[in-house]
């Protein structure tokens, strides 16, 4: 159901690749809550997804670019404004990607060149996207730029490997940029810190599925899926939250709040549901 | 203007004083955006204040009531259910009170039956508040409930004494009984951080405007006021943001983030813009 | 082995109940390191525990007092003067309990006035013991003052019921107090927040064995037992560490910053060694 | 004085450019606290700087390296357990530099070669050593290691740039390596954020002198310097702290847990000491 709450709005979602995407997702909502867009993802993601699918459905116009390029970042800025007739009220940042991860190199034998692309591709992106917009001066007063992120910035999950760290300096360069942003053209700048999520990306994780399991048994909520993360976007990206800046949003049903949870604990001692939420035995 | 975000919708306001108050702003907008609601203060503070004007205003009954009293929230829940005909989609608990700041106790000179007092209204009214509504079973299921906390919680701000203690505390509960409703009810509880605000609680603080002026030199985006207040407790009320649980929010224009900013240097060392932002002298 | 850390310096511990208690290896280990010291705990405490032999291997006079009672905390302060010959240079505040745990109520029926008994016991204690040695000017410039905790204060444990609450109050005192005690007389105060230890207190809560299991699993170091607690409490107390203050420190072999480890999550699946650190499957 | 805490136990110091460097300091306080060290640092600097004269001083050899050059990495582990006669049992890492903040690049109008040098440097560095020490199983069984950091990783500080990201980077790395290496080899890895430090580095900083005089009056114990600094790194080298890893670790007298102290704002607001502690006038 739409609220209008992104009437008249005009964004650029990158990183939609298919109908399980998060940005996906976002982009459909963002359009249904009166907003028009532009999509960009990486020229073989274009090719090979099914980005443009949607970018029909929607009436969007694709724009393909490689996010670390800053020249393609600089065309995406400056199309988009052309296309939708103004400035950009929101952005949203979904792309990221470990060589290391995809290699199989374990977190004690990257690969160094990896290392710095993982970073590029997953973090610095999203400096590249500001500087060049705010180089263009291409973001509207009172905008909103989200990236999404993962609560391994703040503590280590075995097998996320490199990309805990990529998130880690995702978030720093929110806030970094945020100040400057904010200070000088009352731009948001946030971080959206998500539920593992089984997009495409997600799938390609081993060890996705306990992952997955593990967090739903901790989260009084259960995880977030797709489309909660795509509300919390709409919310952010409104003028409902205009004086929120350099934060980071947990949207994961209260997992980034547990230390340990009564069904985490029956699963995990084996024993089933043996224990009341006191912790005293129910079967003596 | 409304998106009848919470088209259909009950809930009820505890802290309601007069038009500055904040929980007054989000009472309007709530109603504004489809609820319908009860009011609840202190009986003196309904004999004291605006609130039976906003009750007429807003077509919501009132019902006076002291928050660290468990029959008296008993009765606000089960009116409050009786008159909006069902149970309850969220709350919003905007109280606190410090005797020992009001009067003039220095927090190393506590006098500790007002601690008590202060820890008592302020903060484990909401404990109070949750417990009453669970016994009832009078919160729907995928409900919020809100507090309004303040960044002293987690940082030391000179003169703010027990109240720090106290939204500690306020915090912490939300996060304990989070994970309980969460888990059994579907309901979320989070607390929003707020910008100093020059509330009639606010402006009894001493120094109020000094802080004022030095959060709105810090945040990036200033000082987040009551309206904006009232859009982020209409958003977390909303269906819009159901995975969100057990956190603490921050509304406050960046502050939270910040360490030093550029404008709030430049007042400190009282040679007004003399540097840039990188820090380099701009008159040399 | 001895490094003579603390001689000459001088200190009260409250809360050794017995060999098993953090508080009594803090005793043993700072007698070791050239101090001389005090013990107190509760008169029932005294009775009913081994303090008294405690006190007789160390040389240690035994106070008993209710830390809860202003009374007789000056009176462990100015006796502790007396006995040990000056003012007090380190304060370790070990002490907890919770009538809502040990009667067995859970956090969504909690008695309000056991509630106030556990703040006042587990939390507030240590802000009467702050107000009363500098009323009395009872610590030495540069002295140190410790409470124990636990990072239920940050995330949710099912089961650790309103302690959870006490400890975030706890920590939040240590931060208040700090400021003030640092910036007038140069005094630290700090928390360390450590793993679930089997001590007395600890034995008694349902559940002990799972956690100190999970905890174990988690941490990469394993659990810090009650020796690591005590050798991090003298480290602490000595001149090495005079500008750490209001900080919460955490000895736990890791845990704090873990969101999953491997082992954790073998155990938790019941496929034990079935993936590498990758998460790649190892029986493939 | 010497406690003996270090003694027997193998070393390496990278960063000590002259007698102003924190890690000079520790080197220092590490031999005499029964130490054998090697020092390392660029070739540049080796040259430039005065760590020939330290290493006389101290008896140890200079291992001349590239700290972001994996062969010269090894060359510094391999020859250091040659000379020191066996595996290393503590690290310090105190190595930063940002050729963005040199060129005076503000962080709006990042060079991104430079931003991948600053990283690399400041951050990846020390995943290179750990890499390369694991590799070589060149640490000690229980062995610590060290970063220096600033709390600019957590809060944005005006004209710190990509030094924050990159500090919130090796803040990370500290904590994915510090799992690894802790389940594998028992060995911590910790950060310790210092207060702003007049080191030769520090003093580059345009604006510094401002920033510790801002952090000296927040700071309830003032900033801690480098012999602070040295204190506590040899307290975390040392088998007091054998649980405590992947922690960043404040020694700022305070200065993380404030929001605004008394003293710093007398000086924001140019009145000077016209309030008291509560905040109330104490000119009326």
């Amino acid at each position: 159901m739409s609220h209008n709450l992104l009437k008249g709005k005009r964004g650029i979602i990158f990183g939609a690749l298919n109908d399980m995407s998060i940005a996906w997702k976002v982009a459909e909502r963002a359009v249904e809550e009166g907003a028009t867009i532009t999509l960009s993802n990486t020229p073989v993601a274009v090719r090979m997804g099914e980005t443009n699918e949607l970018g029909k459905k929607l009436n969007a116009e694709i724009l393909p670019a490689d996010a670390t390029n800053v020249e393609d970042l600089e065309m995406v800025f400056v199309k988009s404004m052309e296309i939708l007739g103004g400035k950009i009220d929101f952005v949203l940042h979904s792309i990221g990607m470990s060589p290391n991860v995809r290699k199989k190199r374990t977190y004690d034998d990257l690969d160094y060149d990896m290392l710095t692309k993982t970073l590029d591709v997953s973090a610095i992106s999203f400096h590249k996207m500001m500087q060049v917009a705010r180089k263009l001066d291409a973001i509207e007063t009172g905008g909103s730029l989200l990236a999404l992120t993962y609560v391994a910035a703040q503590r280590v999950f075995y097998g996320y490997n490199d990309m805990a760290d990529a998130k880690a300096l995702l978030e720093s360069i929110t806030r970094s940029f945020g100040y400057i942003y904010g200070r000088d053209k009352g731009v948001r700048v946030n971080t959206i810190s998500q539920s593992p999520t089984m997009t495409t990306a997600g799938s390609g994780v081993k060890g996705m599925t306990d992952l997955l399991d593990f967090s739903e048994q901790m989260a009084p909520l259960g995880n977030a899926n797709a489309d909660d993360a795509a509300d919390y976007c709409i919310v952010m990206f409104s003028d409902l939250t205009r004086k929120i800046t350099m934060q980071n949003l947990y949207n994961d049903g209260g997992f980034s709040s547990m230390g340990m949870s009564l069904s985490a604990m029956q699963q995990y001692t084996g024993r089933g549901k043996d224990r009341d939420e006191t912790g005293n035995a129910i079967k003596e």
